[in-house]
């Protein structure tokens, strides 16, 4: 079932390696088939040179295996929480990128310092608080999705606009339309937190300006984008 | 029409992949047929990967499209008022490369602190002060273009001793006599902001003298240079 | 004799260099035979792309060559000291990666600022004290393995739950169940010290708490372990 | 003449490319044939890719011309001085790699923290003082050379032991028995510079110890050494 999208799902999750993002098993990606509410994700700790579209596991969004022969990945009822809570997306990407860890460390937010920023997001890329000891000890992947949702909640942000985040002490989630958005999000990711990086490291910390942040977000996102073909 | 310029202009482009400048989508290089008045430009948002020589867009100076199916890159206003402006110069390369946007997003020039430096520019490369409210609103790309220019004049700086720019919140541009000089000169600038971030992490920030600049800059670029071969 | 082992350690060392920690004849892996009491290692100063598995040294625990034409690496009393006081490791692995090194040349741990530390180690990876004039003067490696298991036990360190050590002034080692094992973890140290170095920079200091910490090495290397396959 | 220099020193160029220490036609190395007095350097400018051994240029050292079509590389004069002045060489090479330029353009020697460093090089790796405008307008290069070696003798060292220098505001020479092993040490010293580097940002500057930096020196470099094969 959803060949489609066990393939589709399989080659996002090759992409984290093309694009330098993960090493030996670490990352994954998902996507969901909403009309069916059935969610594709890796299986755990599989090399990605000896996977394949049928090692891809099939869930439901209350987390019961549907389909497939070996264990999804340990992050999977993250994953799912975000698709329940964030019903626009379709599919979800997991690194330890370096530099998104960096900041995922130290609890800072991706600031939004320029246009490489906010051609992708608009607004900083938020860290989330830290989970609390009984939230680690019960149902921790569980709640590291709650806690990614009651941060975009508290903040009033937006996940359309702003397709990411950094788990506190943990690393970057990225989403989309689809699993390879949800992969390109990533690696635009690590780009950002890269620069956001470097221009610190220079001293400054004065964000963009409004107007060129929101010129540049819906100059390719908004209703009226002229980046890109029809 | 201009199949020669628009297979350099091809070309040229995918040297920023192999320059390792660009991921995705991102930058665009430009060409000019100065006799005729025609620009020939990547178009908006396709994979380099797909991209053809055909696929390149051929515009006037007034930015009204001559020959293309696709549209041309969202940066083109900005290209032809360089090109206005500049009237040297015979090629513009865009890169969001990392080192480069650090010093954008920190609105820093970089400084020349070595021969590195002077072998490519005379002088700092400038940072543009960040466009207004207004100038972002209206014609931001065109603005994009003056605010450079505006740079170069209000400065006394020549646009053929520092064939770059850094625009302020955003990223660099390089220029050159033809799409490949502009290309190598986005490689060029790159190594330099990254020697210099290097440099100033180190804790220093004396320039070179004027003596090793002039030096250089002048043995590479002068009238009597003598580097390379006749 | 021990032709899969030696098999093994000449793929493990060369894994160092697929992983891109060493450059030149840097770097070095070795095995053991629990069982017959005897190390296999690589020989000193060797070219990676010459090597072959027949190359391979073996030694018994007390150092005396037991099979080979060549010297083994400068490094081996260091390999047989740790094979003495670590009866549980199969493998281990020395690098001069870039980021372990910054840390052990700075005289710091690599303290637990997050997850994927958390994954791979419970607890900082230590670096050792300075070794004294007279501990490098004479049997300088082997009082380099002596240093490291001091370290271990002064800290009251369990060698099987941090699976690395930096030696003060020079680099890491890293160990495992086997060869294999051992390269891997210096990859994942290096990773780990790379974003550790991008958590102080930015800034911050705090280490993940407790609770996550433990939540993440229990996951992946606990008796209810639930991360991979069965 | 000297086709075996020739194809060693057009080889020994390929590698700095190989190594990642140059893009463009950016370095250069040399090799000389003591008995015959005789100089092989790199043409100025010419493409890595596009070089044939045939391409390399023969002079005495006094700098004329004795066989070869093309210009020799701009930086000749300092490479000749340095065969002047250092009698025990065989190989220079010059890159502009990016850590070593860092230190050069701070004006701050490579100090040694560690044993990769002593490995390498008996005590830091020096940079010069400034050239004067006078030293620059006139025999810029034959001064480069000329304060180098002014450099070593001022501060009483060896250039057998420290087969390294920054050039004040520019960046690195190397050399070494051969062209190969000049080629050698240019890595080798970007790969110091940059654990130099990353060693300062953690916040510490001590240096390794003077017993453990005479141990890994001699273990590798004195009459007794026992690193690698007879």
């Amino acid at each position: 079932m959803l060949e489609k999208l066990k393939e589709d799902v399989y080659r996002a999750n090759l992409r984290l390696t093309e694009y330098n993002l993960v090493i030996l098993t670490w990352g994954n990606v998902s996507g969901i088939d909403r009309d069916r509410g059935l969610v594709v994700i890796k299986p755990s700790g599989v090399d990605y040179g000896k996977m394949t579209p049928a090692d891809m596991v099939v869930l439901n969004l209350e987390g019961e295996k549907v389909e497939g022969e070996l264990n999804p990945s340990s992050d999977t009822p993250t994953h799912l929480e975000l698709y329940r809570r964030f019903p626009g997306i379709g599919g979800i990407a997991h690194t330890h990128s370096s530099f998104a860890v960096g900041f995922a460390q130290a609890g800072k937010d991706i600031r939004p310092y320029g246009t490489t920023h906010a051609d992708f997001a608009f607004g900083p890329v938020p860290c989330t608080r830290d989970l609390s000891p009984e939230e680690i000890r019960t149902d921790y992947e569980l709640n590291t999705g709650k806690v990614i949702a009651e941060c975009f909640e508290e903040r009033g942000m937006d996940y359309n606009a702003v397709p990411a985040v950094l788990v506190h002490s943990h690393g970057p989630f990225t989403w989309g339309a689809d699993p390879f958005a949800a992969a390109k999000n990533s690696l635009i990711l690590e780009e950002v937190a890269k620069m956001a990086y470097l221009t610190e490291s220079l001293g400054a910390e004065k964000e963009a300006s409004k107007a060129i942040q929101k010129k540049h977000y819906m100059r390719k996102h908004g209703p009226d984008a002229y980046y890109g073909q029809k």
